[in-house]
């Protein structure tokens, strides 16, 4: 782990990722309530915002949209990811070598680790030769830490995501992004046991802007760095409203409604 | 991804892929009906038609014949492939590298991903290397996007190819190639979710020339960019005649109906 | 596929591989007969006879005699193979790399595909690596195309037979060992299916002279390149005279009777 | 093996490691009656004191805190391990290339064996190129010799330690972590069976320090070279006292009265 | 295969390995009866006895005490193998690689394999590796050749043992190590089945010393090579004795009754 916070996937020590890519994991049916999200310029334009402090992609988005927005969005190369046309055993298919997305011009990389699945040992190894290979490119490792599969009970349970958190950090992982342990109490255990490994929460269902922006702030106040999200963001019709007052929640640790007073300007 | 209008590969943006691998992939059953179209040389002069983008064979095909022919045809390694003596779980050999593709020849290259098979992770992570090795020697690469195993259901549904589109682009291939979706309207939204990728019809079964040209018809209008086809061509006593008819449809986006009268002269 | 028609694998076009790895394949018990067959020396000078286009051996056997006989015989690397000491789904291990045949001095590589195996694919694969290494070495490829397994309820069906040989021309072989399909006609189909691969009969079971010409014969007027034998040849009393036979039927093209009668000489 | 005595790995001969990779291996529930041994600082804190000859950890606390203690602490890279998220037959992940440990500044290498595992083979040829790697880095290597498995009815008895320490000296390693098998004389088998390689206990459940001590001093009246102890240390208010008579007892040979005065001073 | 007569694992042509791998393949439990003989050191001066032409231990072992017997010892790299902690379908881990086995001193390699079981492809592509890169060291390869598992039903059945010693020699060993066929008839066939492999009997179970020195004196008698032996020599009292006799059964030729003669000067 090296000091990230002048890395371009944060700002100021915090991050707010942008994810798409729910047209490889889920397919189609994730745009289907708001078409347009299915067109990557749309989302790049989105991740132009200054506080989205990265866009995760996988490699065939990042390839053909990539080159018209290296000046104003900072690359995050997500290297696996898998269909879910079938749905056995939780694993993850290394689509994007460490290499490569230097060359497209990657500033990081994400890896999904499914612990507690069958494939759990072989998934590790594989983020082994990812983190080692970031190392070497100068990368920040961002780990998608989703315990899941036979192992797994609930993977909703606060100790599962504190022990997904742990893992990362002992892996090697410069950011852990996790489920919202359900209160800013469990949040702050969570961040406590990834220690210097930044916590990010994952986006999560819909919800009011208010109920939205409360998690993230509880986040936040957790010591978390900030927050992965994507439909949340991307499908609405004013994008910009939000990652206003985001930016607010996260960079200034301003309170909700002063940042949904910012928004509103 | 990046721009293959200018490659062998395509023609004005457009594409009419010959394939010819049937005898490894459903053996010389295929070939019952019109016994000549055993012979790879008749399929070779086939392709030599304006019309033909690039034909995909196998290694064997390539090495024996393409060395009298690669001045008037563009060559699309299949990289990829299995005999059907065996028939569980959907799988494929590869059975050609890049690198002596590239030294056969190749103008690009061609891989089949079966989205939904138990064998689907293993199977994107082999495509990650081709692919990736496909850039090194700057050759497009084309996605055979065929959804099948125990994860798939119905490999025709609208859905399941629109997912399998998208997963072609996410992945990074330059073309897909995928089944009808079974009306224009259905291809739009293949052809929506498969963004900067092109997608191209796969030939399916014989019918009428109008009803074919017509489906080829729709796949254009629908903003594919054209089509993947075999027996329907090479299996002909005249293939040229529907050659030029595909010309006109394709590349001059004609009505059936000029194409058909174009093609009489 | 390349030329092949000057290399050490055949003369004039035509083939006659003496096979002698029935001590691994088999193992001890194919030497009752005939115990002194046991001996490799009495094969290799059996090989010297300019009927025999080459000899096929496993990498121990010609590690150990090749030294002696490298002016005078030909050899072909058999780089696969496994006991029947077990005998669960048919597979078989890869013994011996192409770069280390190189070196012992072969002269061509064979290598056995199961198609139909639920080792297909990991075969092929393998069978890619041997045939891209022996291209890199100048080195012909023959493949002893051999449907069997869970997949393929008769190995002698003509259309198997014919599939085994299509299935070795797509994947890059010199030539198709395989077993007579039962007759001439059924054999020209074979030959047809496999266009420029040499088809080339595997020597089977024990007849009399004259039906074991005649069926050689028999390969020959269908187009086919030869023959493939082993203890027709080594375990008989005076193999010269069947050789001189052979020596008339495959490469001066000459009837049964003249053959025998040539070598009755 | 080659001699270790003057390695960082030991000092006179003797050792003790501070193993600290709980947070990986079983989560944060090790942490829970001691919440602040969650944080790796603390732990390393402790890993300056003298009686401690290396301190044992996974590649993520190593990257992050090791660049400000490597002046104090001699750092053994583990370079497996596993999560029990997932409890199926024993198996764990290398995490850590053996390359990237020394990068990293790792004086030694420590590596987990499940003799008795279904995965022994795997881990055992894994543990190879661990071992031979870490021979060309000049790292002593530790074998956590711990037989688990379908194959092992009883991981506490004596034979069976006394196997892993015998197996741990075969395959190569220097120093062999096994369970304490009971007793002085149990012990001393297990190290005659080790022969040049080092015999250390394995911390085990918490005890007085009178009884702890006396294990300790059992395993060195036995000629054992020491102990690896994790929560035992770290856990305590006063590691610094623990430590103190360890020094004694391991390094001095002291009884264990005379060692817990001498922590008293 | 290559003249190994003058190789460091033979003298004038015979052979006599001591094997000293009892405490990886069964455990601590081989030493009960003469706990010394856990002591490598010990088998390593019996190792000295001029009748001795090689010694065959695991990597630790060769670490440890070769360095100060490389003078007097020559050292068989045991490079597989495994414990017996674990009991499923026969299998061995490779241990050693080839060229750390040269680095530490070894004159020549041993790899077992377990024809027949549901591992013995992969093993013998294992053998593969080794055999080759022993080839490139220079290094004479013994195989134990050792047919066991799901398809043998007999290991000790004279035809299973010849055909073991047969692919022992088509796979390219230069020395077959088989259990004795039971007869001096059967030997002789073994042998003859080997060829250019010499073929040397395991030391097998404890008799007298009448019984086992016919045993080794038939061995040579049918035409074998000598006799590789294990705690029948190093948990005697007098070593020397039984040395002294064997030297002149395999060496010398004599008769049993000679060279227990000469024995006891």
């Amino acid at each position: 782990m090296r000091p990230i916070d002048d890395s371009p996937l944060s700002r100021d020590g915090k991050v707010l990722i942008l994810a798409y890519d729910h047209g490889l994991e889920h397919g189609p049916v994730d745009f289907e309530d708001v078409p347009e999200s299915a067109d990557p310029e749309r989302v790049f334009d989105v991740a132009t915002h200054p506080a989205v402090t990265s866009l995760a992609v996988q490699k065939g988005v990042a390839e053909a949209y990539y080159p018209a927005y290296e000046e104003d969005v900072n690359l995050l190369a997500k290297v696996n990811g898998t269909s879910n046309l079938w749905m056995g055993e939780y694993d993850s298919a290394v689509n994007w070598s460490v290499e490569y997305a230097d060359e497209v011009g990657a500033d990081s990389v994400g890896f999904t680790l499914y612990g507690g699945s069958n494939h759990e040992v072989e998934m590790a190894e594989e983020f082994r030769d990812v983190q080692e290979a970031a190392r070497d490119h100068d990368m920040p490792v961002v780990m998608w830490a989703y315990p899941r599969g036979q192992g797994v009970k609930n993977d909703t349970k606060s100790d599962v995501i504190a022990y997904a958190a742990r893992q990362a950090m002992e892996l090697g992982a410069d950011i852990a992004k996790v489920k919202y342990p359900g209160s800013k109490a469990a949040m702050e255990h969570v961040v406590e046991m990834a220690g210097p490994t930044k916590v990010i929460m994952s986006g999560g269902s819909k919800r009011s802007d208010r109920e939205f922006l409360e998690s993230v702030e509880a986040v936040i106040d957790a010591g978390g760095a900030g927050l992965a999200v994507g439909r949340n963001i991307f499908q609405r019709e004013n994008p910009e409203y939000i990652l206003d007052a985001l930016e607010e929640v996260i960079f200034e640790e301003s309170s909700v409604d002063t940042a949904l007073a910012a928004a509103e300007e």
